[in-house]
């Protein structure tokens, strides 16, 4: 088994470092095969991995004193953030020391960051946000999240391509289904933008070995329709964030009706395993972990509230998209259409 | 109380008119002052009528065996629908023999007649749907929903004025909150036609009578952070789409949660009424109904799947809103603004 080092922006997130050192904990034991750099303060890094004997041996720390805020803009970060732990941390790949970053920290700085030290995949202009929503069947990776504002044709197709190699590597799937994110499933519904992308979707799919499923509607992703689903950063958000509060406010409603009685309560009493079951089942912690594809290293945003439970399952990914060389993966694709359009 | 006619297109949705009609008698126990005008085919809904004593003296037919398909195109529907039974429901409301007009048939087919025949509000360039979404508080108006594919920063400002007459009559309140959908909170976030809807709204709030709150997130819809969120129609129709998969995925987890052991199956017997009441409250027919505001007349569109309850929803919805005379409301909101510019 090939051992694979993740470096880790151990200052970024509301709950840092605590929290995202206890998630390294929890991954790590799903991970015998990992080990981790920590970027950031020492002296506070020490005090807590002291008390996590799971990742003994497996880490070391590079300090620094630098952070970046939660709020500090894209451009300052880049100006002032050189020996951040979050700059450390990506330049730890692109020197080759580790295979993949992690940071929970701010997510316009974490984005401006690695385009510019890691620099993007000869071919590929812009990142994509991309994360996995689950769906009756399991999952599936819905892109651009919110790297990107807007994107044209070509940018979507792109973004179709990368994710279609994330979804290989994650489902297993030889030949992965793409939908388009639209207002209807008929050919004349959305914007020139979209119709151009479906036409380009359609005549590329078969060098990029994904299937083109054709347009999908909101409601579509959680029921599994495709494998993967493209659409531009700020429609992706705007779902992401949208499905995340039906969640929370499902959640409430199901907890006050079941607390509304006292024979209900000893109904929900009778059935927590159950009820644990489900809770776990939507627990958004479970999926979290964006990857920006299109760069020239595995880089890997979690939640900044993420507490280690999310924080870890986002550590899985990292792990995972490193072990499956998703960065050869997309280059080779690359690499490969190019000849093909130069033959 | 004022009579209140409400223009029922009996032919429109997949179930009609069997669920319209069983709908109509729902609303009817609920609003003893409202009466109906069924149009469609007259032995159809005779047959149906018959055993709806609710209804009795309460409502006349318009017959005509024309119907617009659910998958007709806007621009076939306008040339050939003339005497179709949606064509001629909105007629009865340009002709002031009904308050209001509902139909669970073709969407687009219904913008573009209710467009052509009720005509716009003066002052009003594009209409724009709106509809209800649960919060922990109660319901807040989310619009566009997918009226319109763009929206500049004008038409934005313009559904937000119209979606807070909206929410003032809906909810009772005086001074609405308005949120502008964004994929951030703060002020660099957006494209550059959110940005200017931002400045737009505050300059405009004041003599709009509603509060501009700032922009919101995707969370914030179901959180009941504002009363009227606004977004263009593409935005909307995704949000509600995804909220409704999101929704429909959770409650097959329960589902399934609930039967796997025979004490979770236990449990949830024991539980059962607070299930039902909580089924009850995440239901999406009972807040069924999307309104064209901006046209000169009450239309309300229902979700075209819709049953009886949810039509009935819907049905609730056109016989509010034109109790509360929304036309009139939106109208002296215009004039008045438009004294004040020429002032």
């Amino acid at each position: 088994m090939k051992n694979i080092i993740i470096a880790v922006d151990a200052m970024g997130g509301d709950h840092a470092p605590e929290s995202i050192l206890k998630g390294v904990a929890l991954s790590a034991i799903r991970h015998p095969d990992a080990s981790f750099i920590f970027f950031g303060q020492k002296d506070k890094i020490d005090k807590i991995v002291s008390f996590l004997p799971e990742i003994q041996g497996r880490y070391e720390i590079q300090h620094t004193d630098d952070v970046i805020s939660m709020e500090e803009k894209p451009s300052i970060a880049i100006r002032q953030g050189k020996n951040s732990s979050m700059a450390l941390a990506i330049d730890a790949v692109r020197d080759g020391l580790a295979h993949g970053v992690i940071s929970a920290g701010n997510t316009g700085a974490l984005m401006a960051l690695s385009k510019l030290r890691l620099r993007m995949i000869s071919g590929v202009e812009r990142p994509s946000l991309a994360s996995l929503w689950p769906t009756p069947f399991g999952e599936c990776v819905v892109t651009d999240m919110g790297a990107n504002i807007t994107a044209n044709s070509a940018e979507l197709v792109n973004f179709a391509m990368m994710a279609s190699e994330y979804a290989r590597i994650i489902f297993d799937k030889k030949c992965p289904k793409v939908g388009l994110l639209n207002v209807g499933t008929e050919d004349i519904k959305g914007n020139d933008t979209l119709k151009e992308a479906a036409l380009l979707l359609t005549e590329t799919q078969k060098q990029y070995g994904f299937k083109y499923y054709g347009f999908v509607e909101g409601n579509d992703i959680c029921a599994g329709t495709v494998d993967v689903v493209v659409t531009d950063g700020f429609t992706g958000n705007i779902a992401l964030k949208t499905a995340e509060g039906v969640a929370k406010l499902i959640g409430s409603y199901l907890k006050g009706a079941l607390q509304s009685t006292f024979i209900s309560k000893m109904g929900a009493f009778m059935a927590q395993k159950a009820l644990y079951q489900f809770k776990d089942k939507i627990d958004p912690r479970k999926v979290n972990g964006g990857v920006f594809l299109g760069l020239n290293g595995v880089a890997v945003k979690s939640h900044g509230g993420a507490d280690d439970i999310a924080f870890a399952a986002a550590l899985d990914l990292a792990i995972d998209l490193s072990k499956g060389q998703i960065i050869e993966a997309i280059k080779d694709r690359l690499t490969e259409t190019q000849k093909l359009a130069s033959a």
